[in-house]
This record gives structure tokens, C-alpha cells and sequence, in this order.
């Protein structure tokens, strides 16, 4: 397997960060959409340990972990950098990075529950976002003036939260409570440097507006089914 | 603040990564010991965050989270280096380095639970320990001959895991189960690479043996105090 080659979800916040890190470089590759109800041999041997997307493949070696391809991205091929220059820089990079990669899966599954544990998902929720709204206030970006590793990590934020709230009617973001963070994201959504390597809004909304009913549906008839 | 200081916690294998990295480096450092009764306004400010030890300050400016410090330490000073050279390696020895950041905390707290949390840590601990063992089979380090980023990431399966089942009672490894894992951790916890910083095994002993037993004693207060 020469080349360069992602095996991934078009819709998955995870597989979107590596895309663009290979668009930013300016790597041409071979996307392979991965299907999670029957999961390839490829996913299952190419990451064992997770047996999660993202999965790059560099001339036929695996590298599996979004924000790890992200860090090897930047150091394996040319083109324009995606971490600072400076070591404590890049230090603050990694740091937000890190933040958003620990908070984001809990605050994206919260969408998926109900009752008691969808309330602590949302105070989760909100934690993150009082303290990103206190980070971007007066900053374009988290590391400076360009997008960088901390903002491509922030994608779940910045694009997926927003299209969870429109697909599943619960608004978590007002810009009463996270005025700088609603600038922040007007920005990030709309600058013109990631305008061209975020996905089609509309079609993250049908597709999660499908998984958030579909998911409704099954713990509705999970109710139906249980002892009275 | 010039130079270089570390404010952590003598017995926290989060803080003495830190202090692996410096030694390894050969950086000459002031060890501040954090109070966590009493958190030091030092700590507060300057991981605001997430209020937690180890924060690195390099003069003056302050890092943190461990896996975050030791790159920067790898990238800012000058003497043996931290992580492989070749990018695809750099990748591999991340990737164990964050498997293991991700799963150390759950299994360490296992320790401090009864009853059935126990049981579910002691569950996520096994299934750490399977894939650990299926890793280091045949291997000496986790990438190569010498000790690097996933290494030092690993000193909680590496020396504190057995401390904590000393002090504990609670035994979680056996030679039968994991005979790899026992094999890699002797040389890990042997090797003249490793003696030298590790931290004296006896003193942590101690240390949470106390700790073990003043979260039982808590534990059988409350529940002497509940209502019947």
C-alpha cells in the first residue's frame, strides 16, 4: 500500500482533523470510508488496540489516534507547519489540543443520552465552554493568527457542536452565556482559511438528525420492551 | 522566576515524569512540593485550568500537563533525546505514551474504590494489562534499546501499580496472567537506565499505604454515619 491513504468516516470530527492536516500540507491521498456496524479487516488490524478511525497509512505503515497523525503529519511532510516554531509555542498548542481531545467525546455522547446522565454530559459541557470562552477572548485563533494544531483539534467545537444543537434541538451554546466563544466560532467557521476545508454543514445535519432519531426510536422501544 | 522549576508532588508518577525528562536532559531544577490540602496560589494561577501538578516553569513561564511538559523538555533543551528521531517512530512511541496517559488514571483510582467501582476498574486494569503484555512481548523498551517518551509515560504500570498493590493488598498482576508485562517490568524497574531515577520503592510503600487506609477509615465512618 504506497502513498497515502485515510481510513475514516466523512462525518466524524476525528477523521475531518487529519483531512485537514493532509489539505494544509498539501498531500494528496486516498480516503477509505470505514463502516462501523461491519468494521474492515483492515480497521481491526491496522489498530487493534482501538480499533477506532482515523487510520493513516504512510507507505503501507499504520498510525492510528487523531491528534498522534496530526503531530506526525507536521513532521513527516513539507508544506506549511501546523504546530509554532517555538518549543513553548508549541508547548500552549498541545496543551489546548490536549483539553479539547479529553472533553469533546463526553460532550458529544451527552447529545446521545437522556435523563440524569444527559444533565451531568451538559454541566461537562458547560465547563469546557466557560473556560474556552475565557481562552479565545480577543484571539483569532488559539496559537496566533493562523490555524494550527489546537484549532484543528477544536473542530468539534468550532463546526460539530453547533450541528449536534441544530439536529437535536438541544442548544447548549447561547451568546448571552459564551459571547467570545460564539465570536470565536462566527470566525472559525467563516474566515476564509478554513472555510474551504470544513464539510458541508447541511449534510452533517441530515446525517446526525438521522442518528440523534434513530437513536430516540431505539431507547423509546428499549422502554416499550422493559418489565412494567 | 528564572531558570528552571518543577512543582509537583514527591510521590506522583505524573510529577516525576517531569523530573525523568530534566535528569535524563541533565537540567539542573528546584523541586517545589505542592500542597494539595492547600492548594498554592502558584498552582492556581498558573494552571488555572485544571489546577494540577506537575507544571513546569521555564524562566518564568509555566507548562502544563506531563505528556505536554515532556515534549516541550525534549524540545527545549539540548543533551539525550526524549523522543525517537524518525517520524513514524516519533508516532509509535506517542501513540503508547497517550494509551497510556488515557488509562493509567481510571486504574489508579480503582484502588481508592469498594464494591462494584472497584470491580469495573479492576476490569479496565485487566484489559490494560492484556494489551501491555501483547506489546512488550520480546521487547526491552516500548521503542528500542533506550528509554524514551512511552517509557517514561508508563512509570505507573512500571513501579507505582506494584506499590500500590503492596500498600493495597489488592493484587492485580500475576506472572501466570501477564508473564511479558512481569518480564518487561523487571528490567524496567533493574536496568541501570531506570535505577537511578526512579524513586525510593519502600518511601512510595509507605506513603500510600497510609493513603489506603485513611480512605477505608473515611469510607467505614460514612457508612457507620448513613441512615439505616
Amino acid at each position: 500500500m504506497a502513498g497515502v491513504k485515510l481510513l475514516g468516516l466523512w462525518y466524524s470530527p476525528f477523521s475531518h482533523r487529519v483531512e485537514w492536516a493532509l489539505k494544509i500540507k498539501g498531500v494528496e491521498y486516498e480516503f477509505i470510508e470505514e463502516d462501523l456496524q461491519n468494521k474492515s479487516s483492515l480497521l481491526l488490524q491496522s489498530n487493534p488496540v482501538h480499533k477506532k478511525i482515523p487510520v493513516l497509512f504512510h507507505n503501507g505503515k499504520p498510525i492510528a489516534e487523531s491528534m498522534v497523525i496530526l503531530e506526525y503529519i507536521d513532521e513527516a511532510f513539507e508544506g506549511p507547519s501546523i504546530l509554532p516554531k517555538d518549543p513553548y509555542d508549541r508547548a500552549i498548542a498541545r496543551f489546548w489540543a490536549k483539553f479539547l481531545e479529553d472533553k469533546v467525546p463526553a460532550v458529544g455522547k451527552s447529545f446521545f443520552l437522556k435523563g440524569e446522565e444527559q444533565e451531568k454530559g451538559k454541566e461537562e459541557a458547560y465547563e469546557m465552554l466557560k473556560i474556552l470562552d475565557n481562552e479565545v477572548k480577543d484571539k483569532k485563533f488559539f496559537t496566533g493568527d493562523k490555524i494550527g494544531l489546537a484549532d484543528i483539534a477544536a473542530n468539534f467545537v468550532g463546526l460539530w457542536l453547533g450541528v449536534f444543537e441544530e439536529a437535536s434541538g438541544l442548544v447548549l451554546v447561547t451568546r448571552e452565556k459564551f459571547p467570545n466563544f460564539c465570536a470565536w466560532r462566527d470566525e472559525y467557521i467563516n474566515c476564509n482559511q478554513n472555510k474551504k476545508y470544513l464539510p458541508p454543514r447541511d449534510e452533517l445535519v441530515a446525517h446526525f438528525k438521522a442518528r440523534f432519531q434513530a437513536a430516540a426510536a431505539a431507547a423509546a422501544a428499549a422502554a416499550a420492551a422493559a418489565p412494567k
